[in-house]
Order: C-alpha cells, then structure tokens, then sequence
C-alpha cells in the first residue's frame, strides 16, 4: 500500500516551478511575435515588411499598405478602446478590493471562531489521533490565499484584456495581407493570454503551497484547507468580471445595435454609433477579462478541490508530497501538451484561405487532447505509487494508479465530446443552426421559438457526457476521481484559452477596420463586383479580405470562439469541479450521507434549483435596464449632435463607456450578493445539510440553464450570420441584409445576447463559488451551523 | 394507539358517495341552467325571454335581440367547432386506445413477472409476519385499474370539450344582455365541467376500492399497490391530452395570427382566416380537454399516493377504513365546499360591470381556501385517530391527527399564495407585465429579453412556497403529509376548474361573435365613439358589451383563466404529488435512502434534470414545425381562392384542421415515448437507485421551468392585451394596435404561446407521470431491475 511514486519529492518540486516557467517565456516568446506587427506609422514598418518578402501572401495590391493614415487611425481607435477598457477594469477593481477585504475579514472571523479564536493546537479532523494546527491558523492562511487567489484572478483578467487590446489593431493590420497573417497575429496574441493564465495560476499555486508548508510542516490537511482559499479567491473575482464585464459588453452591444443598426440603419461598428467604442470595450472587458477569470477560477477550484481530496487520502498519511502533488503534474504537462499543440496552429501548419481556420481550430483541440491522454499515462506512472487508498466519506477506498489516470482522461474526452456537439448546434455549418435561420422566414416569434428549442435539446448530449464522466470517475475514485476528471477537462486550457480568446480579437479586429474606414471604400467596391456576379474576384483585394471577412464567412468562422467548444468546457468542467468541490465540502462537514428523503435537504434541493433562475432574471433585467438607458443615450446624441450621421461631427464616445460602466458596477452588486451570501445564509440558519441540498440542486438545474442558454444564443448569433453571409442557395434566399428574415434574425440575435455573454457563462460560476464557498466555511457550518433547526 | 376514528366505517362508506353525487347532481342543476339559453332560432326564445323580463339589464335595446340570423350563424359556428373538436378528439382516442390496451398489456406482464405468474400467496412487503396477495394478482388489478384511470381520463376530457362547445355560443348570445349574464352562462358551464370532473373522479374510484376488496379482503397494502395504477392510467391519458391538445391548439392559433393578423392585418378570429375553426377547436381540446385531464391526474395520483402510504401505516395494520379514507374524505368535502363556493359566484353576489369579474375570480379562491380550512379540521377530527403511526422509509413515526391537518391546510394555503404570485406577474394590474410592456417600446428583442427575465423572476417565491409546504408536512408526516398536502392544494379541485375552464370558454365566445359578425359592426360605432372621446358611453351599446370585451379590458379580465392561479395550483400541486408518488416508489422499492453522494444517484439527478430540457424541445420544435404547415396552408388559401380576402367566399376551413389534426397526432408521439419509457428503462437497466435520482432531478428542475414558461407566456399574452386596451395614459402611449410597441407585444405574445399552453403545462405531467409510472412497476424494479449494474 504505501509503495512510493517512480518521481522523488525532488524531481517534483523541480518539475512543476520548470513546466510553469516555459509556459511563461513561451507566452512571452509570442508576444514578442505580435509585437513585430509596428503600430507606430513614421518607421515604415508595414511598408518595409512588405517589401522584405511579405508580399508573396498578397494577391493583389493596390492603395495603401503604405497608407500611414489607416496605421495612425488604428492606433488611435486602438488607444480608446485600451483606455476605456482600462479605466473600467480599475473603475471595477476598486469596488471588488472593497469586497475583497470586507470578505476577507468575513473569513478570518468565521474560520476563526471556530474554537474561540484559541491559539492551541487541535485533534485533527480524519485523524484524532494526531494533533493538527489550530482554527485561527486555518483562518489566517485561508485568508491570505483567499487574496492570493482575487489578485492573481484580477492580474489574469486584466493582463488578457492589455493583450487582446494589444493585439486588436495589430490583427487588422496584419489582414491586408492576408487571412493567414491576420489569424496567425490573433491565434498568438491569444496563446499569450492562455499560457500566461494558465503558468502564471499553476506557479502562484505552488509557490504558495511551499510557503505554507513552513507553518504546517506535515499538516497537510489543514495547509491544502488553507488552499481552497485561493479557488474561492479566484472564482469570487471570476464572479464579478463575468456578471459586471457581460453586463457592460451586452448593455453596450444592445444599446449599439437596437439604434445603429435597426433604427438608423447604419453598419455595425459604425464609427459614427456614439456606443461603438463602448460595445468594442465591453468585448474585451467581457468577453476577454471575464472569461479569462472564469477558467482561471475553474482551474484553481478543480485543483484546490483535488488537493483537498488528496491531503486526506492515504498520500497525506503517508506524507508522499509527489502523489500529493499529482493535480499539478498533471497541469504542468498540460501546459508543455498545449505547447505543442499551438505550433501546430502556428508554425507546423499554414493558414491560406478562410475555410482552413474552422478545421484548424478543431485540429487544435483533437491534438491537444491525444497529446495530453499520452502525457496523463505518463503522469500517472511516474507520479503515483502503483496502489493507494482515497478517503471516501467515512470509509477508505483502493484505487490503482491507472484508475486515477482514466479519471483525468475521461474528463478530457467528455471536454472534446462536449465541445463538438456545442459546435455542430452552434455552427451555421450544421442543420440545427440553418433550421433556426429557416424559421426566420415566418418571422421572429419563430425564430425564437426554435432558437429556444435548440438550446433545450443541445443539453440532452454534453448532460450524457458529463454523466458518465461522473459515474466513471465517481466508481473508480470518489470525489477525487472527479475532482482529476475536472482538471483533465482543464487541463489543455491554455489552448482551450487560445481558442477562445482568439473569437473577440478577431470580432474587434473587424470592428477597427470598419471604424478606421479601411472597409467603406472596399464596401463599395465589392457591392459593385457583387453586382457583377463577381465576388469571389474580390477577395484577394487590398482591404478587402477583411472587409469580406467582417461581412461574411470569415468572420463567421473567426467568431466561432465565444461560442464555439470553449463554452462548452466552461460549462462542462463547472459541473464536475462543482461536484468535486461539494463532495469535499460534504466530507469536511462531516456528513457521510446527503438524502433526498430528509426534508431538510430536499428543500434545500428544490430551492437550489430555482437559484439560476433567480440569477438569470437578475442578470437579464440588468442588461435590458442597461440597454435602455443606452438607446436613450444613442438616439439623444443622434438627435441633439448635428452632423452626426453625415460623419462631420465625432459623437461623444464618452458618455456611452460611462453609461455602460455606471450600469455593470452598479448592476453586479445583487446578483453578486445572491451568490456570495445563499451558501453563508443557508450554512448559517439551516445548516450543512440543506446547504448540501442547495449545492446539489443549483449544480443539476444550473448546468442545463447554462448550457441552453449560451447554445440558444450562439445559434441565434451565427443564423442571423449565415443569412448574412448567404454562402449557400438557401442562406440567399432568406437574404440579403434588410430583408425580413434578416431583421427576424436580428431580433433573435439581440435576445441571445445576455443568454449567452451574461446569463449563461455567469451560471458556471454561480455553481462553483457557492460549492468552494461552501468547502471553505464548512468547518464553521459543521460547528456553529443550522441555528435555525437548533432553536 | 389504537383509538379509533368518531366516524364509523359504515358513516365513511355513506359520506363518500353521497358527497360525490351530490357533486353530480349540482353539476348537472348547473348544465340545465346553462341549456335555458336556447340556440335554435325557431322558438324566440331570447326574443320571448327578454319580453319575460330580462330585459331590466339592457341599458339600451338597438338592433335585434330578435335577430335570428345571428342565433343561427352562432349555432352554425358552434356546430363547426363541436363538429372539428369531437372528430379530433376521437382521432386521438383511437391512437391513445392502441397505446393504453399495449401498455395495459406491459403492465400485466412486468408486474406478473415479479414472481413469475405465480397463484401461490406470498409473504407481505412489509409486515412479514402475514400473507398477502400473489403478485400475479396486483398484476391484474393494476392493469384493470390502470384501464380504468385512462377511461375515466379520457371521459372526463371529452365531457369537458363537450360542456364547453355548448356553452361557448351561449355565453356569445347571453352578452348581448349584457357583462353579468355573459358571465354567469360562462362561469356556470365552468362549474359544470368541475364538479362532474371532480365527483366522477371520487366515486370511481370509491367504487373500484369497494370492488377491489372483494378480492383483497384486508390486504390493504395489496389493494391500494393495485388503485396506484389508477393515478397511472389518468395521468398518461393527461400528457397525451395536454401535448396533443397544445399541440393543436398552438399550431393553430400562431398559424392563424402568423398569417391573419401579421401578414394581412385582419383581427383575431375573423371569419376569413382559413384556421380560424380550428383554432376555435384548439382552445376546447387543448385548454379544456387538456387541462381537465391534467387536474385528474393529479387529483387520481395525489389520492392513490395517500391511499398507498396509508395502507402501511398503522391504519392499515389496524384495519381502519374510515382512517384510510380520510384522503377521500378530504375530497369529499372538497365538493361540498366547492359548491357553496360556487353559490356566492353564481347566486349570492352579482357581476355589474366589467371591474367586478376579476374581484369575484379571486374571491371564488379565497373563500373556498377558508371554508376548506375549516372543513379539514372538522374531517380530520371526525375522521382520524387522535394518534397513529406512519410509515417513514424503514422506521414508524406517531403522528396526531391535527398535525395531519395542518399537512392538508399547508398544501392548501401554499396554493392560495401560489395562485396570487402568478396572478402577480402575469396581470397587466400590477408592474412586472406594464414593464414588460413598456420594454416594447425598444422592441421585440427587448420584450423577449424582460419576458423571460420576469418567468425566470415569477419562480422565486412558488418554490418557497412549496419548499415550505414540503418542510411542514414532511416534518410532521413524512410522505403522507406531502400527498396529503397536494391533497389539500387539490381540495378544491371543482372551483379551481371552473375558474380555469371559464377563460377558454369566454374566449371562445368572443371568437363566435366575431366571426359570427356580430362585432363589425359594431367595430364601426366604438371607432366613431373613440375618436369623439366618447367610449364609454358605447359600453351598454347592444352588442357592444362583447366587442369591447373581445377588444378591450373586458377579455382582458376573461381571460385571467389560463394564464390565471390555476396553472399555478397545477403546477405546485404537481410538485408535491411527485415528491409524495416519488416517496412512496422509494418505500415500495424498499430502498431507506437516496443518498445524492452515491454515483448512482448523482447520475440520475443529473440526467432527470436534464429531462424536462429534452422534453420541452421536442414539444417547442413540434408546435413550430406544425405552425410553419399551418402558415403555409393559410397562405395558399388567401392567394389561390378567389374572393377570401373580400368575404365573398368561404375559406377551406377543413383542411386547416386537417394539418392541426395530423400534426399533433404525430408529434405527440416522440415526447410521449420519452416521458413513459425513462422509467422503465432507467428502473430496468439502472436499477430503483438511479431511477430515484432521475424523479428527484427531474422533479427540481422540471417545476422551475414549469413555472417560469408558464409566467413569460402569460405576461407577454397580457403585456399585449395591456397596449391593445389602453386602459392607462402609458398603456395609450404605447398604443394602438399596429403601432411599432403593439406589433413587438405580438411577437412577444406567439412565442409565449407554446411556452404557456403546450411545454409549460406539459412539463407537470412528466413529473408525475414518471413517478406514478415508478411506484406501479416498483416491485418489478426492486426485483428485477439494474440489470447493467448486475451484469
């Protein structure tokens, strides 16, 4: 039984530190990649490049790669989308450090109060037989990693926003020469992001840990229940940036559209929209920040709920620091298999026309997911003894080292699994999609009708995958088997982030262009050769590879991040380290059975089940409040400003990014609040066995929300696009723009927007947080917990 | 312990009947009173009986009470109707026979097989001391009384189309007379349709124990194991009445107004719109037909789930009837409550105006919730042991015979309180829906968005509603409190149909005068009245009081029936009959707990909650794609019959009714199959601890979405009916018909229109149906069942 792991306790503590680094200077490498790109117009850069051997991407040239004004324009819009988007996140972060600190305080004073705030060593929880730290030094170092884990969340949302703002103007510049340069720029500026994220969480964990070890010593129960601060730390910030950051993009992107485009007709990302640099900063507040948060919260919760699981299984008894440490190997490899992976996107492969994106995109996620199957066989041999035994809620259970390593891979194929069937519903490539753009034809009470059947039926598939992901892992490891699934599904995040971060730099690439004017002249152009029958000849011009992309098929395909596979695993990987992050939760409170039958957790079963709801309606509402308050301001600026829609005048951008700032701050507060308070709340009053029913009944009935929701509106999204684009007899037929199909199709995309930026993403994290909440105040629950019952 | 009930057994075997036919008889006193409206035109009767004073509630006499051609036309419409819902509904009862007498079959052979067909006794379930029937023959009385549920399902269904067909023209003529007599024509066939709906239910089934004793004798656990299959057979002719029916009807009414009042802008019902019949049709067998069978079923399966738990309680044991009957005791007195009730509709207070309807709706609710109190405590006084003990999953628990009752009154008042909230957010009275309303302003996409937000919102305090009536009678009575608590939410089952029956029943009026013509007219007159400020004084106009009704707040007011408090009572009901069905399945598997930590369980949870997602496309998908059939069809009418459009030909209403027909034959089938083949093939691969996950998941995620469809539908239906009327100086400013608000409240209002009356109300079947369907076959599951897990 206690047979020791191939890897020594060294070799670990020098794989992990190792792994992290060449993530950071790969990360830093491609960054340096973009940078190439010159924003500056007086060196030339553009023209220069072009000359020394560029040129050869080019079809065709004509006006400009020497026009310095398109460089200057872009700079400038790149400047205000990057100040504004600046100013928000510390606008933003200073009301989350307020929370933070209250919060913090909040968990030194529960932990804390535990048993008196007594400076004596206790009786271990497992183990009564040995004396372990005491509940104030649990208290503090939660609290330390609770802040640990909130500023590492905030470094990561906010360095992913610099670089996608970074990256935005590089990547329009970069596609006047071509679609394989432009995705070349976008696809790196998003591994930068994603390798950043994922070495930057893995290296702040370890260091951490270590430091810790100097006051636990061999306590390893309570240094790893000090560390599940940090994955609460990091989901509380992911919370925010989600809720606040989806508010702000969709309050701005509704507020465009509903003026722009459907009441004045002008084009999206019209520079004379007063709203269109607060929709182009809310992208990457939202899309980018949030998001970057989100997984960074996933991975630290999945982690922290693995290490939990561990410090109480035989590895914690018998001190085998590596065993202890296999989550970690396991993400280290991942960050060396993503590494991978991503030259195959950029270096191994080229990109020459724009049907080669969405193929190149998916063979990133196939490779990473055989690559880091072999890796995980690896892991699991060098990284643990041959057999050894997991706590499993009271009793002991055997697990081989091979058991744990299907565990990680089956988390990792259900993650492929789901996001291809995210992608064949979300896709206008498949029928499900081309259905929805059909039904447009009768109006848009039809398309929304099918746009919401669509998201029902696109749960029933990633619900099947995730549930034999967890009897799989459940039966061969308990809760650390899906604890290992989870962080298996996370695993290659950072290509999952790559992949996803690319979506919105694309999308604002585009927005630049057309604001920048690259595209008007280009417009009329190819409107002419359109005319002519001639289209195809056209794209190849000069300007006009992005303009067609911005109009039709590429961007489709560029678009496919936000709610493409990602979502998929977001949601995905949410379920299962919920889960993982519930069973610790339920095994530090001391409970060996949470039965339905009980009424105590039955209603907290049916109560937690409503929670999304009353989450979604919060959100929603905000967005459309939010929206209203935009159009107002669009239209009275169009109506008061004179020679606004002539494009004399320039609109006042500013009031629109305050407007949409003033609304998500304010807006984040109660949903924020139902989150962060219900588990406290329930814990406190009802105790840790409704608070049990909750956690199980917002996990069953979130994830099937969440997954609806963001599907429904990716559908809504690329049908409106597919008519758009009207690359097939069929899409033509329900175009082109301005008919009435399209409008329909409007209509369902702008509903579909707070389904599937706010709504739905913010759901993955209301599910989690409420779970590592839970684990973190569950010693308190477990001893001052359930007033209510006991009065 | 021991003590015995005040009310002997042979009292109880009295009191049962005697209330039922009570029940009959006042049912049919109010069908006579309804038929004195005469529709043949030869008598005179309207004209002689206003003679006989009638007369004092005209306000003013124009044009024709003596107007035959009107009765005539009015009788002629209503035939059609009759004509197109009875030839549907016998279409279906054909394709429901084939399907009952097949699962009639695979009833008999599951439940024979537990013991393979054994005639030997065997030793009882739960007392092990004593011999009980042979399973072969609960074999045979479930599959009898599965037979007879269905029967009585589809009786009770078809006589309430019948009763609603025959009012519908008469309320028409009854409100040229004016609000009060329409009303009460309206209101009385109602009650018709309750009471009898009501009664039948009891005294079948009082009959079927009594004939089933013969066999039984005191094999009180082997009798009531058998009436279970009661619940089951009402309950499956429910889900195919509710998804046929609203599939009808849903096809009907959005292609209808798709075509008629979107494309060619002619108003609702009128006579020119080729489906206008059978959306007539539609309202009578989905509504009517649909929602009586589904308040059965729930009224069958609440009553067999008392009857079941209390045969193995110490009534059982003890061989007390009256005991074991207070279920019905309680129903009992139900009628005789509902009745007085009814009197202070009908008789002792009069309906004058408009304004007063929606007052005395509400009324007829809290008077029965109070008269029913007190009727409980005096039932459960007389009718229970001062103490007895209860089965509670293994263990006995003693209980007092108060603590049932306030079981009983929890249930109870939880639905006075669920009704109100749902009349809260979906009465354009109160802000949620002039919110919604006043988001038209900006459009459709931002209806949808506050629609759904408002649905998602309207769950909250239902769930702690019914969480709260869960913890109380859970508490005090484990799973018999809980059914006696759906009981009691049931109780006053005969007003609560009678309110919901007279919505559709109005509604129907108002569509027979405007196709009977009898409106244009007087479209003519208000219009003219309108614009020289001078409305109200049209309202006594001859008449008049049905067209402004049908345009106006009256229908408003009608209507509150559909989208009103019962859905609310149907769905909160629903809840707690499942969990109490779910209760008794997990007893009879011999399971004594459903441990959410096993992997098992979790799987199931996981899975059932996903469900109703799965169940909620295929309906959405099928009520669009027979929508789309249905537009296409109108379409062809209005551009290849000559003369439509004018008036001066009649469309092909036939084959509108046709589509209706076939499409919800065919798409009843899909949803049908999932709902009743999850059980049996979870139970008979998984195994009774997977199958208790899958009703507890499907139970907390299913009555979210339940609620929250059921509400968006409902607010976005009077949102549009609140600018429609412009009752308000808001409602004014959002107006009038055709204005940009008005056409995006249409848009909003036909995508609510699956939501509210096909998936919404749907989804309450599934949840019991599926748990009824685990109790009947739970002892061939606990013998045989698990078969993957065995292998």
């Amino acid at each position: 039984m206690a047979s020791t792991p191939l890897l020594s306790d060294l070799g670990t503590e020098v794989v992990i530190p190792v792994c992290a680094i060449i993530g950071i200077v790969f990360a830093l490498v491609q960054w340096f990649l973009v940078s190439r790109v010159k924003l500056s117009p007086e060196k030339h850069a553009l023209n220069s490049s072009n000359k020394n051997g560029f040129a050869e991407s080019l079809i065709e040239e004509e006006e400009g790669l020497s026009d310095q004004n398109v460089v200057v324009k872009c700079a400038e819009i790149q400047n205000a989308i990057s100040e504004g988007a600046t100013s928000f996140l510390f606008t933003e972060y200073q009301y989350v450090g307020i929370f933070m600190v209250a919060f913090a305080v909040l968990i030194f004073l529960f932990l804390g109060s535990v048993n008196g705030f007594s400076t004596q060593s206790e009786i271990c929880t497992y183990d009564q037989s040995r004396l372990c730290k005491p509940a104030l030094g649990t208290a503090i170092f939660t609290t330390v990693s609770f802040l640990l884990g909130a500023v590492t969340s905030l470094v990561s949302g906010f360095l992913g926003m610099k670089i996608a703002t970074y990256a935005n103007a590089r990547t329009t510049l970069e596609a006047r020469k071509g679609v394989g340069k432009a995705f070349i720029t976008a696809f790196r500026s998003g591994a930068v992001m994603g390798f950043l994220l994922a070495a930057n969480g893995l290296l702040v964990l370890y260091i951490a840990i270590n430091l810790f070890k100097l006051y636990y010593g061999d306590d390893w129960q309570g240094l790893f229940e000090a560390i599940t601060g940090y994955g609460l730390g990091g989901s509380s910030m992911a919370l925010f940036g989600r809720v606040g950051g989806g508010i702000y993009t969709k309050a701005a992107d509704v507020g465009a559209d509903l003026v722009g485009k459907v009441e004045r007709n002008i084009p999206e990302d019209d520079p004379r929209n007063p709203a269109v640099i607060a929709d182009n900063v809310g992208d990457n507040v939202g899309d980018i920040a949030g998001m970057g948060s989100d997984l960074f919260g996933s991975y630290a919760e999945s982690t922290c709920a693995a290490l939990v699981v561990a410090s109480i299984s035989s590895f914690g008894i018998n001190h085998d620091f590596t065993s202890m440490c296999y989550p970690l190997l396991v993400s280290s490899v991942g960050i060396i298999v993503c590494l991978i992976t991503t030259l195959f996107a950029t270096d191994f492969f080229e990109i020459k026309a724009v049907k080669d994106i969405e193929p190149a995109l998916k063979r990133q996620l196939i490779i990473s997911t055989v690559l880091m199957t072999a890796g995980v066989a690896v892991v699991s041999w060098i990284g643990l003894p041959s057999s050894f035994t997991i706590f499993d809620f009271g009793s002991q259970k055997v697990v081989k080292n091979w058991q744990l390593g299907i565990c990680v891979c089956v988390g990792l194929w259900a993650g492929l699994i789901i996001g291809f069937v995210t992608e064949y519903y979300t896709s206008n490539a498949y029928s499900p999609v081309q259905d929805v753009a059909d039904s447009c034809r009768t109006g848009a009470a039809t398309n929304v009708i099918f746009g919401l059947a669509l998201g029902y039926k696109s749960v029933i598939i990633p619900i099947f995958a995730i549930a034999i992901g967890i009897y799989v892992s459940f039966s061969f490891a308990a809760m650390y088997g899906v604890a290992m699934a989870a962080l298996g599904m996370l695993s290659s995040i950072a290509t999952g982030l790559a992949i996803d971060a690319y979506g919105p730099i694309s999308d604002n690439a585009g927005g630049i262009a057309e604001m920048a004017g690259m595209s008007h002249r280009i417009r009329e152009r190819t409107d002419a050769l359109d005319a002519a029958g001639n289209t195809t000849a056209a794209i190849g011009k000069f300007y006009g590879i992005l303009y067609r992309a911005k109009s039709e098929e590429w961007q489709l395909q560029l678009e496919i991040g936000p709610h493409g596979p990602e979502i998929g695993f977001a949601i995905g990987s949410a379920a299962l380290v919920s889960l993982a992050l519930f069973g610790a939760f339920v095994s530090r409170a001391g409970i060996s059975s949470v039965n339905v039958l009980s009424p105590k957790v039955f209603i907290g079963l049916i109560v937690g089940a409503m929670l999304p709801y009353w989450f979604s309606a919060m959100t929603m509402k905000s967005v459309g409040s939010a929206a209203l308050k935009m159009v107002e301001e669009v239209r009275r600026q169009f109506n008061t400003i004179p020679g606004l829609m002539e494009g004399t005048t320039k609109p006042d951008y500013a009031t629109c990014v305050k407007i949409s700032t003033d609304a998500s701050i304010k807006e984040m507060i109660p949903p924020g609040a139902l989150v962060m308070l219900t588990p406290l709340v329930v814990g406190t009053l009802f105790g840790v066995e409704t608070l049990s029913g909750v956690l199980a009944g917002a996990l069953v009935s979130g994830v099937q929300i969440a997954i609806s929701a963001s599907n429904t509106g990716g559908a809504w999204d690329n049908a409106k696009k597919y008519i758009e684009a009207g690359a097939s007899e069929h899409a033509r037929a329900l175009g082109p723009k301005g008919s009435d199909p399209h409008k329909a199709a409007v209509i369902g995309d702008t509903i579909g927007d707070p389904l599937k930026d706010t709504s739905g993403p913010s759901l993955n994290i209301l599910i989690k947080l409420m779970a590592v909440e839970s684990l973190v105040f569950a010693p308190f629950f477990a001893t001052h917990g359930g007033l209510l019952f006991k009065l």
